[in-house]
């Protein structure tokens, strides 16, 4: 069965992928355990931050009424009636020429207005009793950090789908989350298949190539941010590997294989989603690398045919597979972030296909520049350690010259790009 | 105990911690756990890649010298004497007008220097034999991948100190790597403290906060490669609090305290770092926030005093903390990375430290562009979540404008940077 393929356009490719996109479930992790995950939920404010007046250095908060008139000349005497640590609130209320000696962080006793910073005063004790002399005078407000003046109580800082950094966590702490519900990882087969393939713990034989792809694959789901599963390598039988998909479908939420499991001229790919009833949603598309690229749903579940050659597999897990990765998180940027760049290097042939060249994006005084990396064959594997990019130069009679503003999409980031495909055509219109 | 703290400048500051990085304890990983972590080896290339001449097509291996004279009038007919799939060797030696089926990987059989692509070749039967017609010359290496064009063997392509990501995996699997040797994540204690924490589980109390610096801290530590232990908050007594730290340093190769341990008037660091016998490196930088950032060192092991407030404690960590753990890994680049972006905002008013604004950095046509994210006090927690870079703004008689070139430091970032202080003072002063 040596199957048609009829090439369909990138972004056609894409489109039809996503109609499968599905919402993960979630889970409820504890807060130290929730960095680098998606948040499954709204988080509004319970509070006012800061949730009470407080105080942001060490000094005496005093009336401000109350330094009136003093200067350099003349200073004001006030009665310190008490102190107070972070933590610690005042009770009594504080009067005419009263201070209270206050640490950063206490919140401002009533009847105060404004703090004093220690820099500033002098203290000291007659007849058993303190005394601060201030000699300067200073506004209603001065050095009070008010109630809400961060954050408002009900505000919602951090939505659904978000990607919990350092300061998501801050958040959650702060608003008193000890547990945090995140969207579960979804769980992602890997099946390697090729005759030619040998396991990195095995010697090298004449003929052979070890497999790369399934751990390089496994570590692109990490990156997304899903979990991978590896079943190992597929077996030549056909009925074998019917019964090894199927098992492998009840075990994961997507199916990854890479490999065109030929034997011989026979690729195995189209009977066995024929067997199992998986429509074909498309087996060509019209770049380089990965044009072979095939995706088959079943039961709303996405089964993915990656090139057996490492850059075409690469090229493929990040246009096809990663969005439905992060929209599993309802993460509202779910493909890779699009951005323009200073193109590095020439590329005078033209060529049909839209290219997808593995590159280094650098900046040169703030200027995004983009380098191809290595070797530029979809079976090279040299390019991919250096490539944080992919330098997209779409297919037809032109080539591409050095300094030219062209479209990447960036690999190493957790913020990602809303549907990109209509802006990168745009962009080389205009 | 009120102690006397004299400012330092954030470089000399940064360069009294780095006297004490070290290298971390290596460990061996199975490949498939080995995306994230830092290299602890150079890995050489243990074979050419691809290891021999192989077909990156579907077609017939062939001597090109056998295809001349053929073209669209008057085809070359082959006598097609083997078949070979990905994997398999042909045995013997191809000799005049004979062609070998061969599938894509598979390797070049002896005797031929070129294949032609399923595609331009019709074949055909007779007597019982495989025959192959062609329509056109091909030339000498048409449709072969050659031994180590990717990549020759003893080359060295991933260094040790090199952060592993998808591309390292795949080339580690590639050369045999079925257990990698990495870098231990070095085990970094967190200790919070203040009378006014209370944890994230725990209702608001009047005057108290929840504790968001821990949590926060935790997740920076994991953001940086390490890994973080938490010992809970610190008591009242000095006592406890110096068993504590006592005890905490036994387990961790790094301890962070959060907040100043204050009791009243009383902050028990340094009495805390002289009972243990620990050297002061500084305990107040010319910057904000985190002016009063601590490091104290004792028997190699560094303890850092962070910040109460929020934003002071995430940059006193990034700055002070993070190249610790990259040197740990020895990764060559240990610092914040930085860049120079177009600042996206006015800062009129002069200061007289350097100030590390919280800011959200993004591209404006590949042009870097910094702009502040929410409020900027130190204690501010809502510019965390925001914030991917940190504005640098120097001390000094001057403000800034909206327009103007600043360096940033990238917060989410794997690359880093050599020492970076020497360039940005250098870059305000051109």
């Amino acid at each position: 069965m040596i199957e048609q393929r009829k090439p369909i356009a990138v972004a056609e490719a894409v489109q039809r992928v996503m109609h499968y996109a599905y919402q993960e479930k979630i889970e409820i992790v504890p807060l130290h355990q929730a960095y680098g995950r998606f948040l499954a939920e709204d988080i509004a404010a319970d509070q006012d931050v800061p949730a009470f007046n407080r105080s942001p250095y060490d000094g005496y908060a005093i009336r401000s009424i109350d330094s009136e008139g003093a200067n350099a000349e003349q200073s004001v005497v006030f009665q310190v009636v008490g102190e107070i640590g972070a933590g610690y609130v005042y009770d009594g209320i504080v009067d005419e020429r009263q201070a209270v000696r206050i640490m950063t962080g206490a919140m401002i006793p009533q009847g105060c207005d404004a703090v004093v910073m220690l820099e500033i005063t002098q203290s000291f004790e007659q007849d058993g009793q303190s005394y601060m002399s201030l000699k300067r005078q200073v506004q209603a407000g001065t050095n009070i950090s008010y109630k809400g003046e961060d954050i408002q109580k009900g505000a919602i800082l951090i939505t659904k789908g978000q990607y919990i950094n350092p300061g998501v966590v801050a958040l959650l702490a702060t608003f008193g989350y000890p547990q945090v519900t995140v969207f579960k990882k979804p769980i992602i087969g890997v099946i390697a298949t090729g005759s030619e393939l040998l396991e990195p713990d095995e010697a090298l034989q004449v003929g052979k190539i070890r497999n790369s792809n399934a751990y390089m694959v496994m570590a692109q789901i990490e990156r997304a941010g899903a979990a991978a599963k590896y079943f190992g390598q597929l077996s030549d039988n056909l009925e074998l590997c019917i019964e090894a998909v199927k098992d492998a479908l009840q075990e994961v939420d997507i199916l990854i294989t890479t490999g065109g499991v030929s034997v011989g001229d026979y690729d195995y790919l189209p009977a066995i989603y024929k067997a199992i009833g998986a429509e074909v949603l498309f087996n060509k598309v019209a770049m380089r690398p990965g044009s072979v690229t095939t995706v088959a749903a079943r039961n709303g579940q996405l089964l993915y045919g990656l090139s057996g050659n490492p850059s075409a597999c690469y090229v493929g897990f990040e246009l096809f597979t990663r969005p439905i990765i992060r929209t599993a998180f309802q993460n509202p940027q779910p493909h890779l972030r699009r951005e323009q760049a200073r193109l590095g290097a020439d590329f005078p042939k033209p060529n049909p296909f839209t290219r997808f060249v593995r590159a280094t994006v650098s900046f040169d005084n703030g200027q995004l520049t983009a380098v191809p990396c290595g070797f530029d064959k979809s079976s090279a594997v040299s390019s991919l350690e250096g490539a944080n990019a992919f330098i997209v130069l779409p297919g037809g009679s032109r080539g591409y010259e050095k300094g030219m503003q062209v479209v990447v999409l960036l690999l190493e980031d957790m913020q990602g790009s809303e549907w990109p495909w209509d802006k990168i055509e745009k962009s080389y219109k205009s």
